[in-house]
């Protein structure tokens, strides 16, 4: 893993080159309580000691900590320079910073993002106070646009942990097919997957008591709570949504399948009704609009309008959530919203997608059988965006073919 | 577990009282990523979309969360009043906190102590948006001494819990003393230690890499780094620095041993060379001196200065390390530092202790056959300290008996 965090530190650096920015700075401590969650794209362990993690433009790369703090960060290999300090934290990040001489100081703040709202407020005020009287003081500026990039564009290492994930769960959904009769309930399910996970060392991308979310026709309850009771019936869309970690990074999936009644069988093929295959062929076509124009450039809320508007021009009615977002180290990965413009994400619905950024495309169509929903995710390559491994293209049907 | 998080929140709202602060509010989003770790004392799930949790002088606690968040807060009993807002989070709260019409609200933001600093800089700003315009914008505060009160007085149930874990570390002394022996390495009884702990469910009280610290006499190598290849010799203090986790809580806890050569066996008793001795002796009575006097009121600094003028007035040299911390959910609990006043710790050495905290006393002293130190967890009592465990009374034979 030590390759991963030199090859997301040796972006971080380029992207300072890129954006004309002096320095980043990454401040923490006593990490393993509350950490920014960019210092995890760029340090794979803790620090007790109130701590400066420093990225300039022109390739300076310094960890400032406490002297105690400095053999584990040193064994690391990510950093160059290790600079440990018995007491005066603040004088000796002055120094460097007086050093590096940046016209901007860029701190991971902002208003909209989450995950690119990684210090706290206490710590800027603890910089503040140890440049105070220097120029440097009023040159901290939001490095919402350094984390976006870092943490949205994907390494080909990145992207391979996750299609591992991917993988995981496409294998689980195969098997599981042939089970999913009618009398099974939810929990079942859910317990399956839990088992599942343990087995293979994997943990959710969520709250492990709603991880899955498990829904059985049109009577399942929603929300991020633990699945119930309730049996799958013939008739029922089933629906599961799903997402594993390992290895720090997370994916996120949502499969659909029919549970047929037996008259639903001719000639030993399942006719689905009307109303469930029509909202799969929805997802899926509206799902491919919004893939292809996945180029560098776009914004979110412009792929979120391309799948908005293709549902509902199936005859659809509009809906409240976006239709997707990014995924990575974060299940809810930041930096963009595939989302319409307004006041729930801010400016993360007009930020332009990057090369290498990974999202969900999620779709989620409610019948009178229960919900019918997709989610994929996809690459965004200047052709267009790219399925991270294959995408659901047929409604499977539950207990498997006749 | 649904008890603590009850029994914390009403401390929440009796603190409120005491201390007459009329509004404590708490904020979040996506806190499997990034979370106050004071959010963690009063709900035992994360939320995805923006949130505030407030507790006021007047009783009222209230969740403000996103829709999709609702059922998940509702389902853990906690809160009493859970709102879901589809879009405008900052409009929601701004109606609440003017319903309660706060004297002070109460933010968690500190500068010296990274537990009572869990608010970003960009949630800090969102509430100040929210409330642009009214009197309550300017009514903001940090929240020190509430998160102080509710994160370190520590419950029945919490103290229980620290017990288990302390018990775990107990045994697993007790059981590899005989394993000792000349010729085993750190590295180990590093492993041993982990097999340990997966057997038990436990996790390190800090990062995995370097839980527990090892040292075998003077070759030891120190630092938060996995333990080596140094074989233990005869003549050697050994020493273990460990900490595990379980059900949310953390503990601290070293143990030195002394490796006998066959000749310091006279008639069937270790005798211990008197430098080894002498530093183990003078580490106990630093101990029970500093313990004894940790009453409500007294400072961190204080209580540290009993410990390093006992263990001067023994003869040996000042040391830069502090002499304790408090440990809870998290190993260094914050609040307080048992430490020497100054800029690292800053205001928390001079804070007062309260009944109900707990703090370790660790003293470390270097010797010619390696560190000889001793760490012990003492809870505050209106008539002193009292451990929370059996303490170590005599300095342990590796091999044990003969």
């Amino acid at each position: 893993m030590k390759e991963l965090y030199l090859e997301k530190s040796a972006q971080a650096l380029a992207v300072l080159q890129e954006l004309d920015v002096d320095l980043w700075v990454l401040l923490g401590r006593e990490t393993g309580d509350i950490c920014d969650p960019a210092l995890r794209l760029v340090l794979p362990i803790n620090v007790m000691g109130t701590s400066a993690f420093l990225f300039s433009r022109t390739g300076r790369q310094v960890a400032i900590v406490r002297a105690q703090d400095v053999a584990g960060v040193e064994a690391t290999g990510i950093f160059p320079e290790v600079v440990g300090y018995p007491e005066d934290w603040g004088a000796l990040v002055r120094q460097v910073i007086e050093e590096i001489a940046p016209r901007q100081i860029a701190l991971n703040y902002d208003l909209d993002d989450p995950l690119l709202d990684g210090v706290t407020y206490g710590m800027v005020k603890r910089l503040e106070l140890a440049l105070e009287g220097s120029v440097y003081r009023d040159r901290i500026v939001s490095g919402r646009d350094v984390v976006k990039a870092v943490r949205g564009r994907k390494t080909t290492a990145e992207i391979a942990l996750m299609q591992t994930n991917v993988a995981f769960v496409h294998r689980f959904c195969g098997e599981v097919t042939p089970r999913l009769l009618p009398g099974v309930t939810e929990r079942q399910v859910f317990d399956w997957c839990r088992t599942y996970m343990a087995q293979h060392s994997l943990t959710g991308s969520w709250d492990e008591h709603a991880c899955p979310l498990v829904h059985a026709g049109i009577r399942a309850k929603h929300g991020m709570v633990t699945p119930g009771d309730n049996p799958i019936q013939p008739g029922d869309a089933f629906h599961l949504s799903w997402g594993v970690r390992q290895n720090g990074y997370a994916i996120d999936c949502q499969r659909t399948w029919y549970v047929p009644n037996p008259e639903d069988w001719q000639d030993g093929i399942c006719i689905v009704p009307d109303e469930v295959q029509n909202a799969f062929d929805t997802i899926v076509n509206s799902i491919d609009a919004a893939r292809a124009a996945m180029r560098p450039g776009i914004a979110g809320w412009e792929i979120d309008k391309i799948a908005r508007d293709s549902v509902m021009a199936a005859g659809y009615p509009n809906y409240a959530r976006g239709s997707g977002h990014t995924v990575g180290r974060a299940l809810h990965d930041g930096g963009i919203a595939l989302a319409p413009k307004g006041i729930r994400y801010g400016a993360m619905t007009e930020l332009p997608l990057d090369a290498g950024f990974v999202s969900t495309l999620e779709l989620f169509l409610n019948t009178s059988r229960g919900v019918v929903a997709v989610e994929e995710m996809v690459q965004v390559t200047p052709d267009g965006g790219v399925f991270l491994a294959p995408a659901q293209r047929e409604l499977w049907i539950a207990g498997g073919d006749r």
